[in-house]
């Protein structure tokens, strides 16, 4: 099946497009970034779409070893602060160019008031026993980074209290009241630290969000308390299917994502008190569970290609969970390809919405197209940039076919280029598939699909005959395709010719 | 136009095909291997293919300096020699696991008994002033690298005297006697300093080349000197034709080119003592000029495919002229696509003949299959590897399309893998010309052209349901498709489904 | 105080030291191997020193994930085993050149009988519920190895059942039997996998450790067990002193250690059927604890180095434990001099001993002459290596000055080269005080340690006036000093002078 | 010999001292930088050291290719420019963050009056045949480089017209008026190219200076010239006694260079127009030539050390020639030490020198001591920096002793650290030396050399009893100290002891 799209391209209107792709992405728990294979995919990512800001769960996690307790000589038990691992971490991010989007959690152990834990690697998501200690372990790491990376630089990185504390596996019991008391109590110690450090929640998912969110700035009205913006989650998938090691999940219809994430807009901004106040999704993918196929597909490139063109309509920022498939909620992955969160698989082997995120990091000017299958932008030097995508939401043999015509200097030469990313050109997981579904890969393996994991290039030169330039696309089902249509100046070196050196 | 071929396999035969695609590689003059841009090209050449060996021409010539004179304090002239710049050479050789070829030429400017120079960067081409001097240098040199490499390394390098003496622009006058002279003194000079050395010549290219080859053996059976191989070139295109910076050349008839190798065979078998006497061609290319837009074409990888599959036929070895566009023989080049020899262009930017080279590289197994257009070998784990190329002399539209069946086991899966490098999928010169052709190149420009230089990978999972295997390919004109068809031991993980994974 | 020692030198004996200082390395436990940082300071270690082997514990553990097990349909529990992190950290450990000595052990937490654990990372130390499932475990584990890397290489790879039985913190009440158990049972499992690998134990360390060893022996003897080598540890100071994060313990007198090696010699060595079985040492060190200030002192740089000169007389093999201070035995450490068994401290510092096992690295050639502060060997060119030591138990302000004579060739140039480590020289611990011990490093002050942390380089260059040389040493206290004394071939360009150079 | 020196530290006053140690370095001729040795030593110099601006000869000589002529269709003769290597060249130092002090010149020979040459590079040193195909030449470079690096940056990097046109050698028969031509011409048109170009001359050594300098201002002055700046060169040995490829030269009294520099400034200063104009020397060091042993000793990096706490009082900057080793201005080295201009030797070695540049680039605060063997800055944090010298002009045996008081706080503690570059502790030449000379080193000797051309650094822990610290320094003779004397913030993690783990 084909299906056509006729635009033409005014470069003199603006369109709504705040392309924020790259402000934060999301990782696994902060201790993984110890491990080597985590820095290696992080160094990927940010060599080739650069993100700003990082978040993850566990930074008071034991495994980051910060919260101790000792006993003194009068036997009284004191609490001392270990930031070994702290400072390789931050040390790595900011090696890497990110800052950190801090996100406070979990429980320590020896702080914490019960002992329930979420994941394989045992978050322990149970209020502290006594508020005071946490807020002093919460200033003393605080304090901590300021003295080792500058307390104007630690004033940039934006603070969120806990993790959807909505669910009860994530916040004992999702008791309301008492992530209200947490957030209060966190959020005037930080204050008292350094009013200007920007503190944020309440970190929701989907669940409730609504009663969540309103009753949260309820209470901080009635508490007069200023949050400096509020943060919640954005998956869109239906439940995932289990078998095995897997889970298998239906993408949900995109609309009723937006209009759920216009809703929170709404709510927030019935506030009189904060009208306007940002909202940041520290969270978002389709699945929400760290194993499910559809992850790794170019059905996923696809569907977040309009995520991307439409995530900053009324949020500030959208953080992608996770750049990387170092990641243990579930367990240690068996295979390479497990549908784990990541850009990246395991083997540094870029996924397909890799280059979603990547195109988007292109984009860089100012919108003059905005549809449900395409965003261009003009670009300073008269050219223009877009990305097409194809996003049926389920399969259905559909292929794209784009007629755009853009304003152009006649007699002027353009240059156009296309990266294109779908089933046929840059497909890791349907390699693998072929290759016999290898959980050990060989370095010769690896570097297979790591070549094949690449946009397909192509180019054209073109001629505008009169003021108006047309291009044709094509966009197979599930492709993403990046293009570029930039003006020339044609030089030509004394003897040199193309066609002649071509068409002998 | 679309041709076809049908191919059924039968692996207990074994066909001719002496596969040395590694064993040697053609660079410009060594003086410029103390550039950075040239090690930067050739440790991408020796990374992604791995030559065993490098010859160039300019040992001697003035830009190494080992060659000096100075008047003692009686104020005689005497020699001292400058390894200086010939350890940071060979130094630089071995970290990319090469063993040098050595040429020995050309003349140092105050041993020459005269002023005839050839190239843009002026290498003397008359004999010495003093045979003495030039033996004393000889040895001189390979005592000092013996001593820096140890002498077992330093004998399996193999010697040739001179470049092409047969033209008149290489050695003065084309003087066959003086050039037979300098071929017995060097000779027993090298011999005499270790008698193991492997020394060979005469180097000639194509012109007169049956009388120079006859004459030689003549003089060496006269004087009763055992050359330890026998040395020639090859090059396969008409007169260019020049146009300001460069010469537009046709590709002549393949076959014309493998009977004149075969008439050098037939010639050195004339004479009983050296009957079977090794013959490696130390250069070998399309075109003999360095600005021949042909080299950066696909045609040009195309052609070669067919020559690699049979220059081992009758020669022992065959080295491209050259890895790299870091070149000067005509003066710098103006722009990075100018022609040049190199399997690599200015930019470090592979062309498609790199990947020829690649694809013969990658062959290892008993050859089961060799015609015109493709080349099969079986592996030992009960796989296969080819080549299939589309080699028209001149562009006719004509696309190949290859029926190929292989024994197989039935039941078994096999993994087929495909690199396709071709006008559409690899095709670096077109996409500089469709960027306008910019002499200047930029960071991101460099990477455009980088990442559309690379072969179009894809893969296929074919399950064996009898005794045979039925695989199809098509290759696009001057086209040139690697495969792999591999048994693979399909794993599959718990709960694992690809077909749910992407058909939903 | 000062001591003379006065050696003269006699090349045409030989004495008796096996210096196998390379052989093997012991590691923080397997899992820590997936972090950057340990990587780091392994990379460090390798290319300085480049150890064979490397041994360590926890490979079963559970941070490793191989051990899994699930329900099938049927609701029957079945093993399943995850490979991917083991993976990483092999492949890891071939990049740098280095072989595993797999130590098998802890038991995974599923398979555990019981729920006794040691250290801060839990290392469960009860032995298997079922030891069908253990050998099961093993063998996996094996063959997946062999798959990966080769049977042959992976045969080269010795094996140890479990690590210090004898004690009960790391192995159920010191269960004697159970171990013997756990052994034969392992030890046939693994031989009826390939009879040729080498399995060993008992591994124990210094307590009871005479009575383990002969009752291991006898058991072996009645079961016709043929261990491939005996394994045990090495450790050689007094009980540690707590003090907060730390333990001081003083250094117990070396002979006493060394008789402890002997009496194990001979207890082997009284069985016939196990006269001569090869000793590996599979962990030595001054003190047993992580958090010893001692370990990063030039005292035990000094100490160490009479180890190294000994260890091998009665053992095959040596390894110290461990290469670097990422180790979470006690928690992770507060600070980057804490203590830690490293040769390298963290942040990359070369700890005093690093250079010790440098040192001894560089020795190659036949011990002509061996006392308690020093060894020396005549290398192949006519040259000598030396190190000497100050290792006085105890400070007691004591220098040694070494006056040797050394058989020379009358009318030769030597050249003499010095490196010394002592507590001026090379002393990083002591810099890391004098900045006031900060508990995190910035890169300034990281390269500062790592600056102040080599041995200073000195040299000399002698005439042999007659056939002897004299050559004199000094070493401070607890200095260690590696000395080269080569004969040169003396080169002098035309016209330099040295001393014209820097005598004006 | 010991001399005391004893300075009290009043940091309340300001003392002269203009360190813009690291304005500019020097280079050998352009071409050269298309060297991977040359940009391995520049790297090394960028990475301690870290320059703003490189200036050199040769941009527009021969080997750099840039100016080329064809004859077009009608057998007129034209020029064209190739950009190729210069691309190279700069892309290179911007990659190592420098930017070019452009030098013009020397002359292409196409577009030379004459044939006379300088150097065993051959530059030609002629006038142009034509001036306007000089300033064409000169503006189709800038403009190219604008096209590649931006306008604005390229106007930040001067451009000077020529080198030292008051020799005969360097400028045919050091023709004053011809030079002031050559000046005025290009000041024109690079002026008219974009006025916010910086442009200067006259380049001049100190041959006949102050008549150049008030002739050259004499005819800005009548041509309303306004040069942005003046240039001049300045070495400081008396003349070269030549032997063999080496010439040994004795330093000059450094008062009497101090004395010609001051001149020049008040030459320029008695010009109304002029006064105040910035002076900057293009090329400094001891000898002139670059084949002094001088240049590779302690005593010249002691001499330059007082150099550089002075050379700023009356100059805006001063540029060493050169920071290595790769350089032919008298034929290619035979040796790693033959008395180069470089901070680096060949082989990468960093010679004494190179540590004086690297102290003077830790220099950072306000100068509280200057005096002809030491300067002292204050840092903000409240401690201090110097460096010490022991710089006499011949070799006497003489030690400084400096007793030194600085201002502190009471109770607090102050981390002392010094490095020392001395004949004893950082001296590669002897160590090459008693190496025997070698000529060509091989990797461990490299490896060395290196080793033992670092700073010894020892550092102290004090504590001010009072208001004020002593602190005493040595400097053995041509010694090099740096020191830094800051107050710390001692930490003591719990139960660390520093001296129970070391005086046990």
């Amino acid at each position: 099946m084909k299906e056509n799209r006729v635009y033409e391209i005014d470069d003199r209107k603006e369109v709504l497009f705040h392309n924020n792709v790259d402000f934060c992405i999301g990782t696994g728990r902060m201790g993984l970034a110890l491990q080597q294979a985590y820095q290696d995919q992080l160094r990927m990512v940010q060599d080739e779409i650069g993100f700003r800001h990082i978040r993850g769960h566990g930074l008071f996690s034991d495994d980051m070893a910060i919260y101790q307790e000792y006993e003194d000589a009068s036997g009284v038990k004191r609490a001392e602060y270990n930031f070994t691992y702290l400072d390789m971490v931050m040390d790595s991010y900011r090696k890497c160019g990110l800052k950190p989007f801090l996100e406070l959690g979990f429980m320590p152990d020896k702080m914490a008031s019960g002992k329930q834990t979420i994941f394989y690697w045992k978050g322990n998501v149970t209020p502290p026993k006594d508020y005071q200690a946490w807020c002093d372990l919460v200033c003393a790491t605080l304090r901590h980074l300021m003295e080792r990376y500058g307390e104007e630089e630690v004033l940039t990185w934006p603070i969120e209290v806990w993790n959807e504390p909505n669910l009860p596996g994530f916040w004992k019991d999702a008791d309301m009241e008492e992530y209200f008391k947490l957030f209060h109590r966190t959020f005037d110690a930080i204050k008292a630290l350094n009013v200007r450090f920007r503190v944020g929640g309440p970190a929701i998912c989907g669940v409730e969000d609504e009663l969540w969110i309103r009753e949260f700035l309820n209470y901080c009205r009635k508490e007069k308390l200023m949050p400096d913006f509020i943060t919640r989650h954005h998956y869109t998938t239906e439940f995932p299917k289990p078998e095995g090691h897997y889970g298998y999940a239906a993408l949900s219809d995109a609309e009723q994502g937006f209009d759920n994430l216009r809703s929170t807009r709404d709510i927030i901004d019935s506030f009189e008190e904060y009208r306007g106040l940002e909202i940041h999704i520290t969270e978002f993918n389709t699945s929400y569970i760290p194993n499910c196929p559809l992850h790794d597909t170019n059905q996923n490139a696809a569907y977040i290609a309009q995520q991307l063109s439409r995530l900053g309509d009324v949020n500030e920022s959208y953080s992608y969970w996770t750049f990387g498939d170092i990641f243990e909620e579930q367990g240690v992955p068996f295979t390479p390809f497990h549908g784990g969160f990541g850009l990246v698989a395991n083997g540094c082997i870029p996924k397909p919405t890799f280059w979603t995120f990547r195109f988007y990091k292109e984009l860089c000017g100012k919108c003059v197209h905005k549809s449900d299958d395409m965003v261009i932008v003009s670009t300073e030097n008269g050219g223009y940039q877009g990305i097409a995508w194809n996003a049926a939401g389920k399969r259905q043999d559909r292929e794209l076919q784009f007629d755009l015509v853009f304003p152009a200097v006649k007699g002027k030469e353009y240059s156009l280029i296309k990266k294109t990313v779908d089933e046929d050109t840059c497909n890791p997981l349907r390699m693998w598939h072929d290759m016999g579904e290898p959980a050990s890969l060989d370095e010769k393996q690896k570097k297979l699909l790591q070549d094949c994991a690449r946009p397909f290039i192509s180019g054209n030169r073109l001629a505008a005959s009169e003021e108006k330039l047309s291009v044709s696309l094509t966009v197979k089902e599930f492709g993403v395709v990046y293009f570029e249509l930039q003006p020339i100046k044609a030089e030509n070196d004394r003897g040199f010719d193309y066609n002649r050196a071509v068409l002998n």
